[in-house]
């Protein structure tokens, strides 16, 4: 073995149980009990095994130690009192991403940095095009994917700014904004290559595709394998409020959430569900915030359309009275869809719990309030859309959601973890503690305490939506692969360690 | 290792990998690549994964091959090109249950054996009053649970018949038939004791509690983690409906459907759940069969309620057109909730994909045609309700489920295994493959074909309401606490081995 | 003629158009155009109908002349820039209601001067037992229907409190404690003498009817065309919360809401209206509160159910904030089911204006705050409920409703008049202007203003719920069969003109 | 009096009572009873009203007597045991409407004649552009509007096909099918003048207009009273599906359906809704079909948004089976959207009766089969849609409607006559019987048999989708603006008489 974590409550997201793990050429070797350095004790198997301690909840004071082994040098892990849990995968984020000539402030570097701070391992990104020029502190160099492209040579460019610069393994989802016969057979091709998801937006003039588009990629899709993931908000809808707003001179970032209602975002879920159901299509939803949203899901699943969602936390703790905040701050929360009355927290969470909605992911896209979002100071719809947020999804999911009793530690890691691996083809490889998975791994303290602050935290971007909340349950270590590459909210692995990701095509 | 199961693939409610199990004492000791016998050799471990192989099609020609381990006499097991999933846990099962002057057909020995030739190492079964003397092949000599009894000594008796009897672990639910405070101090005490279900029946006048007795009861359920299993039919609307198909001389067994329509379901699932929201319990609805009760699940789901549902095979597979069968043989079918029209079938399919509902259970009750049954052949009413079952569930869920494609073969896991023993208090011991969890393992051969009829199953009664269908996929081998019992089709342990369970509270 | 009414605006539940009534033996004999006295004129009709005029909007200063006619000594009146609706019918009233040993404050005559003055002339109150002896201003003497009755003789002695006590037309609802064979062969009797409607309570000890009872009573009612009302609240759940709150020392009014929540509501509306499908029998709920509630009427009327309710000015208008205020005052607003959050209201209304709601009627029930309300100072649970209403329906649902754009001036007239009179067999001798129907008029002045308070209003209660809220649009005649009673908010009626109602079956 | 009706049953949508009616330029000018030629003789009021006899169910032998009053030759039609009920008012119609080189079967006198027989008195067309060349029997010569048009340019072409022409009063409701600045200006001004209704298409490519679109021309009738009329399918699952069948080989007519799923319609239902709601415009959703969009409706008016929907018809009565028909039969019944799956009849029934759906139109196309359907022999998506329907549309509704139970015989005048008469503007003129309306009349002999095949119906198409179905209760007599225009099935009356009819602003 090259690692070993001991004596810690292992989490999946259907037990909680006491097992060691043993970690050879990053992957998961051997799970058991009584493990010891590479040597393996079996023997000292039949005195373990005290249901009793099986309990949730994990008491007394922790510690993280991480020691090397007594024999063969290899590097054993003291796990006692905490959670050990499969790292976070995070399948929306958009890092280096270019929007005229300006970019988001996380790049594959730092924004994976982060990621693996705040206890994601795995985290998929887009290959939208218009992503220009920017070099990471690594061996990337591309100046990304552009409009008019291939797939194939947006995704060669898309790779150039991402391989060799990411401090933990990511994929990368195909965007189409036209559903050309080429394009059809690209995705095909792509397909079979693991880039098995498929971004469509409904709004966005240089990225939007219409139902005709896509109802003829929904077909492709379906024939192999590949996840259509939709940001649903009808552009016309939009359009004709932000005209109003801004003839108006409404133009301050408090009527961005005017403009893009919940309506026009239920509106085009159902469409674009109802397209899916058409072709047979599975289909996945991005950042749903809405009731509204939510019930259309809810019937369609009844109705046995296999539609998935995800919801962002910003959906889930913050709401449009951060549009009431003084002068431009109100800025630091444009993002699309927009923050939605508080009322919807709960009914979203509640579809969490239950199982209408799938996943937790952040939508991660690090604007600057002193530089980019200023471009809106006096217009809001040119206000850089996003909120920084890839450190921070695993921490608040844990402590709104576990501690504040909404559902259990296991569900908590079916939405960071497993279900957005199952869903995006990397599973069982990554999103699991099981045999045979990459070593991705988060050593998860219940009583560590901390408060969000921009100074705490390692994102690109000059503030947080989250500022000064305090959260308790923290990662204390983050192993990717193998290898130690966080402890106590310190980077200690390797940037360019990461790897694309090949992904299996989506199965029921 | 006192057992090595080699070169399967692992299926668990989230994953499916491959991976060799070490089994010691009973318990799943370690989970790891390249096991032989007792001898681990972790070095071969940098050779194996191939991703590729975990594909959820098995190929090729499959042979279950038992061999006694090369060295230190350990069995090993060769489970190539086989599934090796945890054994099923069914919680829902009548055996050795007494009505008036009749018992069903299985006791805990015969219904034990048969769940383990089906696959399934779990039962749960109930503490009803009113089961009478029975004395099973083991030591069990008890009269059973009598009307009026404290729980304590219900509990009592019916250990009597079940304890040193069984092939397999087997849990008890309580029945409450009152509220007195005496009743609800039992419930406690008892709950500690590690029965922490409550079977609560709102028809039969033997044992029906009424909306005043279920609120007392859900508010001690909840306090003390126990969770309230309800028969929910609506007693009034039933009898209203007997008394008028009985004075219209309509006496027959096609009319035992008309008197409990769906309706008189959902008005008390409706009900229970609204009386278990008021007092903050969880509740789980015991044979969900109809689209109306689905909904009803459904919608409070939406709002936060913890509400849980089972369905059984009959309702998922088996219409009222039953009961159009020439002759007396409808009553072959009567049970209660009878079986439905068959446009609920894809409805019900559709919520256990979804997540609405949670289990697959049986509700086994086994009455002789030939005997039993007759009872009622002047009066329908007078029919012993129920249908057997218990061998069955798991390789028809898997045929209709995954083989049809409705849902993974995870998804079926958690179903048939999974999930009812989270809800019932079992996890992590039993419902998963994981180190430290109990070896009950069924080797399951995904192209086994069988065709289910009274001759090749081992239930103790004279006809199968799934006569002459033909599933493939198969058990082919049954592990319980590391033992053997089954081997193709052929009960091979030991009546008396299966223990009473003691189970957790039921939390989030 | 004996009274025309020229020149006025009629408006129906359908219709808003100009014509004059010629009225003669208390029926509305002939509508026509230019009608003079009891001289006819049809030759002036060539003149006729402009139709733009018929605009809803009028304006201009208004005045309600009363004028004797020129010839023949036949009254006219000149309705000019006024409305001419049909008088309000309020079938929901409790007139001399007596729990225990105090009677609710308004009898049969100032509840019906009250509710003519405030446009309303019918109403129809119910036959429970237990209401005890009062003495109307009138020839009335009884002692009310007794416990234990037979329905006939609480009819007998319902209507001695009644007859000839009244100021305009009143029906009486049957009310049924119990499911005995006599029981329901006196409905059959009732029925056929005009008694076509039946309320049940699922709650208060005295009165409540469970499902076998109910499932009889309304078998019968469906036989024989009667209507059944039910007031549908979970009793068990209210007992369950009222031990609970009395035993933690919460005894106040405000915890009067707390003891019924929409759960209470919701749950035994769902029964009732299944049960009511069942038997095949309309139903119709009575005040209905809740969006809960509302939901679920509006599923079972997809159905086909024939489910009818009735919502109450204070559920539109008031919220459980009153409920906070200070001292004792919370009691004015105890009333079953209690006011709920605010947010209902709007649902209600949406729910008047779709057609899923049929009536406003008023659970008219005042009883003094300084006395009555008073004995249950140190427990709510012994505050008599019920709140006063019958003089304020009309003016706040058209202020509210009309006024505020919710609905047309025509829904408003089917919504306190023309539905209940045909839900319960009144039309179209009421609810309507017709020829043939009873001249029961009102003529409605849509600019005059009016403050509520105690002061200006005719009931015999010391205190109003809507105190201060200041209505535009106001009765300012009251015609009950063709006889002027009220005047400028003065009774000029006479009591015990008013008579009891033969009414006809309940049809679709 | 110019013509007395007397001795019928009139039947309003809320009233059923026996009255007279004098009727004076071609008005109704009294309503009365025991009225005699044109003179009134009032004193003979006082026998009055027996209510026993309002009882909705004529009984014995019925002759509809039209004779000549006694006096003054005015006449008096005797309608003793019949029904008086306003005149059917059908707000779908498609008269000599063009597509490419063919025109549909009826123009304006040949259509309006075979409405007059089968009941109905007003009609409302469309200006669609691309209606071309056709000389109706009068006096009409226009080619009709043609694509590109000014709306003003439409409005009057299309007048010339029908101004002179018609037998009965007709509306025409507008048809945009751009929302450039100078249309939303002619809205306007054509609203002024009396056109208040706009018809918008969201498929075919001729008349399709897209979100934004629908948006600005909400925006603007919202403005103006203007109510939106939606044929709601979406366009590009049409083209998608038609593709595909086409491709593959299925051209025949029963491939119609399933290029025109419900999901097409329900989507778009559900869009326009959304975007009404959005502008706060009304809007009436034509020929709606199936479960999936009524709910949408439903749910919508839950939420207060004004929606209004129709259903036709052919989509209560005939289903998808007749596609079955062999060889080219099935041409007969493509129309769009198609005809549905029969379980959908019974939820839309249920939707009249509950007032979710709130008129019956016919959506009258008449193709001939045996030329203009044969246009699409080799490729169903050549065949003309559109089904004959005008005459047969108020005996089919209260046939299927009243004689079978599913809803009163006022709801039934509601849904023919007085409903679609409020909502476009036409109340209280048209769609009822009161003083000051328009005396459209239909004697209705509620006990006339009458089997409905082409030869005995009027309109001008070589087939009916209801041949050989029979109905009890029939028009005997119609009337219009006081003359009699129909007796016993003939057509009596004058072409040319019917006028173009201006329109009030919607109003809620």
């Amino acid at each position: 073995m090259d690692l070993v974590i001991k004596n810690g409550t292992i989490v999946t997201a259907t037990e909680t149980y006491q097992a060691d793990i043993g970690i050879k050429d990053g992957v998961i070797a051997l799970i058991g009990q009584g493990l010891e350095g590479d040597v393996l004790s079996p023997l000292s198997l039949g005195t373990v095994l005290d249901r009793t301690v099986l309990d949730r909840t994990v008491q007394g004071t922790v510690q993280c130690q991480t020691t090397r082994g007594l024999s063969k040098g290899d590097e054993v892990i003291d796990a006692t009192d905490k959670y050990v849990m499969p790292g976070g995968v995070d399948v929306h984020v958009h890092l280096e991403m270019t929007i005229g000539d300006i970019t988001s402030g996380d790049d594959f570097t730092t924004g994976t940095v982060a990621a693996a701070c705040g206890g994601t391992t795995t985290i998929i990104d887009f290959i939208d095009p218009s992503t220009a020029l920017r070099l990471c502190s690594g061996q990337g160099s591309g100046r990304g994917p552009q409009p008019g492209q291939s797939l194939h040579q947006a995704v060669a460019d898309r790779r150039l700014q991402a391989d060799g610069c990411a401090a933990i393994d990511y994929g990368l989802h195909l965007t189409a904004t036209n559903a050309h016969p080429e394009t059809l057979a690209e995705i095909e091709e792509l397909a079979s290559a693991g880039y098995t998801s498929l971004k469509l937006y409904t709004t966005y003039p240089a990225l939007m595709v219409n139902d005709d588009q896509i109802l003829n990629l929904m077909a492709v899709a379906a024939a192999c394998g590949v996840l259509p993931i939709v940001h649903a908000e009808n552009h016309w809808v939009i359009e004709y409020l932000k005209k109003r707003l801004l003839a108006e001179g409404k133009t301050g970032p408090r009527y961005h959430p005017r403009s893009r209602p919940p309506l026009a975002e239920a509106e085009a879920a159902n469409r674009v569900i109802a397209l899916a159901r058409l072709t047979k299509c599975p289909v996945y939803l991005a950042h749903l915030t809405c009731r509204e949203s939510l019930e259309i899901v809810r019937r369609y699943q009844a109705q046995g359309v296999r539609v998935y969602a995800e919801v962002c936390p910003q959906h889930l703790l913050l709401s449009e009275d951060e549009y009431e905040r003084p002068g431009f701050e109100a800025a630091k929360f444009v993002l699309s869809p927009p923050l939605r009355d508080s009322s919807n927290w709960e009914p979203l969470w509640h579809g969490l719990a239950a199982g209408t909605l799938h996943v937790v992911s952040t939508d991660h896209c690090p604007w600057n309030f002193a530089t980019h979002k200023q471009r809106g100071r006096d217009d809001f719809t040119q206000i850089p859309n996003g909120v920084p947020g890839i450190e921070t999804r695993v921490p608040l999911i844990y402590h709104f959601g576990v501690n504040e009793g909404r559902f259990s530690i296991n569900k908590f890691v079916e939405l960071v973890s497993t279900a957005p691996a199952i869903l995006f083809g990397l599973s069982p490889r990554k999103g699991t503690i099981a045999v045979g998975s990459d070593a991705d791994i988060v050593i998860f303290d219940p009583h560590k305490e901390r408060t969000l602050t921009k100074e705490n935290l390692h994102m690109n971007v000059d503030y947080s939506p989250y500022e000064h909340i305090t959260v308790r349950g923290y990662p204390v270590m983050t192993i990717a692969r193998g290898k130690v590459i966080v402890r106590e909210n310190e980077f200690v692995g390797q940037v360019g360690a990461g790897e694309l990701l090949k992904r299996k095509p989506f199965r029921l």
